[in-house]
Formats: C-alpha cells, sequence, structure tokens
C-alpha cells in the first residue's frame, strides 16, 4: 500500500480511538492526515471507504502485534503461545489501547451503521478460526465444533474486557488475570470432552 | 418517580438505543417524549444528568425482565436461576434489544465521555455482586474472590456476545448457547476449587 494511503489510515484509527467513529469527518481526517480531501476520495471512495479500509488496517496492526517473538527465545509451548496473543490485545501501551478503542468503537457503531456490519463479521471470522487453531494445538484431540465454540467465548470475553478497561471501570492487570482464568477453565472444559 | 420524567427516560432510552448517544439532542428528546425541553432541563438539568438517569433506567428495567418469574412454576434450582438471569438477557425481544442496544452504547461512549464512568463502574459493581451471589448459591463452598472474578467474566462476555448479537454477528440462540458452555466451563472450576 502506498505510504500516502496508510497515512490516512494512521490518522484515521487515530481519530476514531480519540474521539469515536461517528464525529469522524473527511476535512477533519485530512487535516490529521496532512493531504487534501480529495486524495482521501481518490484513495477510499467515499466514507464507508474509509471506515472498511480502517477496520482492515487496525486488524493487520492487532495481528502484528499479538503475534511478535523475540527471535532470540525459545519457542513458546501452544499454552503459551495462546495465552500470549490474547494477553497482547490487553497491553497498557498507546498503540494498544488506540487500537482497541477503534475497534470496540467500530464494532459498536455497527449496531446503528450496518454498512460495516459484513466487514465486521470477516474480520470476527478470521480472529475466531485463528485462536481455535491456537486451542487446537493445546488440545488436539478436541472436536472442531468445541473449538470454534471456545474461541467465540474467549474473544467475545476479551471485547467485553477491553470495553470495559478502555471505559476506565477495570485496570488492566486485572482484566489480563481474569482472561487467563477464563483460558484456565476452558482448557479443562476443552480437556474433559 | 413522577410518570412525565418516566416518560422522559423511556423517549432517551428508545433513542439511544436508535441512533447512539452522541448523536442525543435535548430538542429531539423533548419531541420524542412530547414534552418541553423546560421540562426536560427541570427534572435531569443537564446532558450528563439525562444520560446518568437513563442508566439507572435502563438498570431498572434489566432487573426487572430478568428477574421475573412464574408465580406458579415450582422454585428454580440456584443453577437454573443463574442461567435464567444470565440468558433473560439476550432474549429476542424489542424490549431487552432495546435496552441491551442502549446499555451497550453508554458503556461504548465512556470511553471518550468521562462523565459517565463513575456511575457505570457503580452499576457494574451491583450486577458483578448479583451475579456472584447467585454464583455462591450454586457453589457455596466457592472462596467469594473466586465467586467475583467468575462473576466478571461472565458479566463481561455478557457484553461482549450482545455487542456481537446487536450488531449483527451473531444470532441470539448462537449467543445463548455459548453463554451456557461459558457457565458450565466455570462452575466446573469453581467446583475444582
Amino acid at each position: 500500500m502506498a505510504s500516502r494511503s496508510t497515512q490516512i489510515l494512521e490518522a484515521a484509527a487515530r481519530l476514531i480511538a480519540r474521539r469515536g467513529v461517528r464525529g469522524l469527518r473527511v476535512e477533519e481526517l485530512a487535516a490529521e492526515a496532512g493531504v487534501s480531501t480529495g486524495l482521501i476520495y481518490y484513495h477510499f471512495k467515499d466514507r464507508t471507504g474509509i471506515l472498511r479500509h480502517t477496520l482492515e488496517f487496525i486488524n493487520d496492526r492487532a495481528e502484528r502485534y499479538t503475534t511478535a517473538r523475540d527471535p532470540d527465545a525459545p519457542p513458546p509451548s501452544p499454552r503459551e503461545e495462546l495465552e500470549r496473543t490474547l494477553l497482547l490485545e490487553l497491553q497498557d501501551t498507546e498503540e494498544v489501547r488506540e487500537n482497541s478503542a477503534a475497534w470496540g468503537e467500530l464494532r459498536s457503531s455497527a449496531v446503528f451503521e450496518p454498512a460495516l456490519r459484513e466487514d465486521l463479521a470477516g474480520a470476527t471470522l478470521v480472529w475466531v478460526r485463528e485462536v481455535a487453531a491456537l486451542l487446537g494445538r493445546v488440545r488436539p484431540t478436541a472436536p472442531a465444533t468445541d473449538l470454534t465454540a471456545t474461541a467465540e467465548r474467549l474473544t467475545a470475553l476479551l471485547e467485553g474486557l477491553s470495553m470495559r478497561w478502555l471505559s476506565g471501570g477495570l485496570a488492566a492487570d486485572r482484566a489480563r488475570t481474569l482472561l487467563l482464568g477464563a483460558i484456565e477453565a476452558e482448557l479443562t472444559a476443552l480437556g474433559r470432552r
């Protein structure tokens, strides 16, 4: 992707995380990105196009920071890999905060604006499959339908905890502890089936 | 509470569920409720006052529909009571949809507007305590800290599932099945401690 359009998507993620998707105006986005509104329309066609590409952009970013590993460290066990991938969504850093806030906001705006629903459902499905694959490495004999259901629950819980964290009702530490407890309970349940 | 102010809060919940909290204007609320803007300011002082009282109003409503029981039915077991209380938040009826959408929207708007954070944290705490008490009736020997952590997880999961349901990514049936699976896994974990 050309660097100008990346610059626009970075600005869009920042604005959505700061003030929400519903106040997002193309003029304001142009000012934040330091480009003309014409260039934004040229790359993304309309407001829905901007939101769709921003959704993809924040997904790619989340993919990057949740799968980043120290190349010198010994390879993690499947369980460590699972825990790390999920817990890295609850890091108290500016990048993760911004990304999670933008994701939560795109999700909650879809209650009112149907335009993003299909893209959101697609992105959620990809995420659920990735987590189900990680769960399958920890519990290789669990049925695929159980792995999928567990992945749906753990990702929905992560969204619920993120929302409480970002709206100031829950410390990131506590959110991580709660998530680890759910992983433990769910893996035990998968092991029994 | 006087019936005029209830009428205003019903209209506020309806508008927030339909279009979100961030587009809510007092003039529009007055039109929806069939009252003057002056009366709204008289009862609720300002926009934050309206949002705070609407939060309380939708909490009271949720309390009512999740605890309603058929007086002729035999009393439910503690496990049935727990499941019913949580599952009734995922009913595909207009009242529950509206209430859940308004709750989710107030929660997600708090990421951007700090005014509601304290009220939301308080309401969440009350809810977590209620669910922890129900869990304690199913697992009377479980430590209080475990009951609280489990209640935090189940309510956060319920919020995450509701958001997916209301934004069109998950059928209400599937959301209920997933929630029942989490209750099962969590009760087993509580039983082992």
